[in-house]
């Protein structure tokens, strides 16, 4: 059996006021003079019935709402992604804002702008692969339906949207200088063969690449499934493939990678120096210890900051901020 | 400059029709007969002019709304729970329901539960501490704001709300039963220094105490923060608690002490065996090989089945589900 649930008229009728009065009261809405015993009333029926008031009805009444839109994620992240995800979240309940998580699998970038449009939300905020899919046309339906601020997290610029760019090329071209310094010069990459991690693979990637233009250095692509399997079969051809370095996409990549090499008697870091990124503590419980690359983001409170001022100024113009701090951390594995 | 938002009365007046034909071709109502070049006129007037619908006023015509609501989360989560989540998102979305998180730092549950039920969810889901502090009173504050349904995850049940149970203590029980039967009789147990992980440390340190009951087992309880210091300290002071094995919270700890000790010269398994928990990949990668407690968890869909169900039937009785499995992994290191 469903209870029936209480409306504003029920609370009206108990404390013996109108319903704009119990609005009124219950909205703190205090342009209305109301007087001190009336509102005890009100606030008191309401307590009795166990009515709350209606957070979407006052949204439509004030036009705008405090949410804050965000795609729900689509891979599970790493903990330094998921620290700040985190952080982020709380920061921005410190500033009354209410975060909501929007799955939009398998939608194109035009369907899930119009989906989240509906919603009404302040911000949106779009990080990784979503921050392509969008496009100019995504960013526009969004504001055109009056959200304030779109802000694009992630490795590219959005047309119309503001920027927190995290280059992922700035990872792969710190490790790839130091695996240069450090005399290697055929020099492999570790690419997840995990799906969705492709937005943070690639431009890493890249950026060894263009560390290794112009020394001579080569660079091949290393296809790596996070399985001691996989692992296994890629240490049994390694000595084919003639690596003296490689940059193992991150540290536990770096890790799985790493043993087994050792366990395939291959010496790190005289056979081939392994390098990991994210600077995780597991790093350097390993022996050799892991070297690896410090990725310094930005705080959750510094995003949220960053969201806050795009809401309160919808018309300014779109604001780049490049945020990703990369220091390599030489150990013994290099 | 804020560019003027489009209201459905600006397509009404280039479509040529209604506010309320607008309304019903927008909103896809089939009762109300609209010839199709009538329809499609309204859908390109919205197409230039960039309308869309408010999803919040669609809502309160609705009388309800297709959103769960999850308190946002108090701690990074393990690799597992991060995982059971994003699974749960998904599978969610999929279900059409929008997953809306919620910060409530600071709050009582009573507190929590007045702003949650403003949202006017279909659902809330919480978990851990969140569940305990919401209590029967808060229950009720949400099912009488006509909330369909409360679920509740962790280690208690509720009043008034569904429970899926994730009894810690099975798994310091698991850990505690497998360090007994390898012979160890003065048993460590580590309890996270980090704040908020106590809602998993406790019942698991309780689960080992439950295991040596009439044994004459010694069970101490060893605080321990996830930093090489904090287990260096310990490792230097570990012969005086002549420890014979330890359960170390999880793996992440569990490597962590075990990297500690042995950099001590204290032997694992022969002088103090050490176990995990959540059977991370990691774990198998380390000398000696971790033995572990594995956590199975529902999965995502299982969950959001759960969520669906009672949603669909809100006047359903309470149910229970008991969802947490455990299984001990014998490796090398006890």
């Amino acid at each position: 059996m469903e209870r029936s649930v209480p409306t504003s008229a029920d609370v009206a009728r108990l404390a013996g006021v109108s319903r704009a009065t119990v609005s009124y009261v219950l909205n703190n809405t205090s342009s209305v003079r109301i007087s001190e015993p009336t509102r005890r009333r009100v606030r008191e029926a309401a307590r009795e019935l166990g009515y709350v008031p209606h957070a979407a009805a006052r949204s439509l009444r004030a036009g705008h709402t405090r949410m804050v839109l965000m795609p729900a994620p689509e891979v599970v992240a790493s903990p330094l992604y998921s620290g700040l995800f985190n952080e982020l979240h709380w920061a921005l309940s410190r500033l009354d804002y209410t975060v909501v998580q929007f799955g939009s699998a398998g939608q194109s970038g035009d369907q899930a702008a119009r989906a989240w449009a509906e919603l009404r939300p302040a911000a949106v905020l779009t990080y990784s692969t979503f921050s392509a899919r969008l496009g100019a046309r995504g960013v526009d339906v969004l504001k055109r339906s009056g959200v304030r601020a779109v802000i694009t997290l992630g490795q590219e610029r959005t047309e119309g949207a503001h920027a927190v760019l995290m280059d992922q090329r700035a990872v792969g071209r710190c490790a790839g200088d130091h695996l240069l310094a450090r005399g290697r010069r055929r020099i492999g990459v570790v690419v997840p063969e995990e799906p969705g991690l492709e937005a943070y693979s690639l431009p890493r990637l890249e950026g060894v690449r263009r560390a290794a233009q112009g020394t001579g250095a080569e660079i091949t692509e290393v296809p790596l499934a996070y399985d001691e399997g996989s692992a296994a079969r890629l240490a049994g051809r390694w000595r084919r493939l003639a690596l003296d370095g490689v940059f193992a996409y991150n540290d536990e990549y770096a890790m799985l990678l790493m043993r087994a090499l050792q366990d395939e008697g291959i010496g790190v870091p005289d056979e081939t120096a392994v390098m990991g990124a994210d600077d995780l503590m597991l790093g350097r419980l390993l022996r050799p210890r892991l070297s690896t690359v410090r990725i310094e983001l930005p705080s959750g409170r510094e995003l949220a900051e960053i969201v806050d001022r795009a809401v309160r100024d919808p018309g300014a113009p779109p604001e780049v901020h490049k945020v990703l701090g990369v220091t390599p951390v030489p150990r013994e594995s290099t």
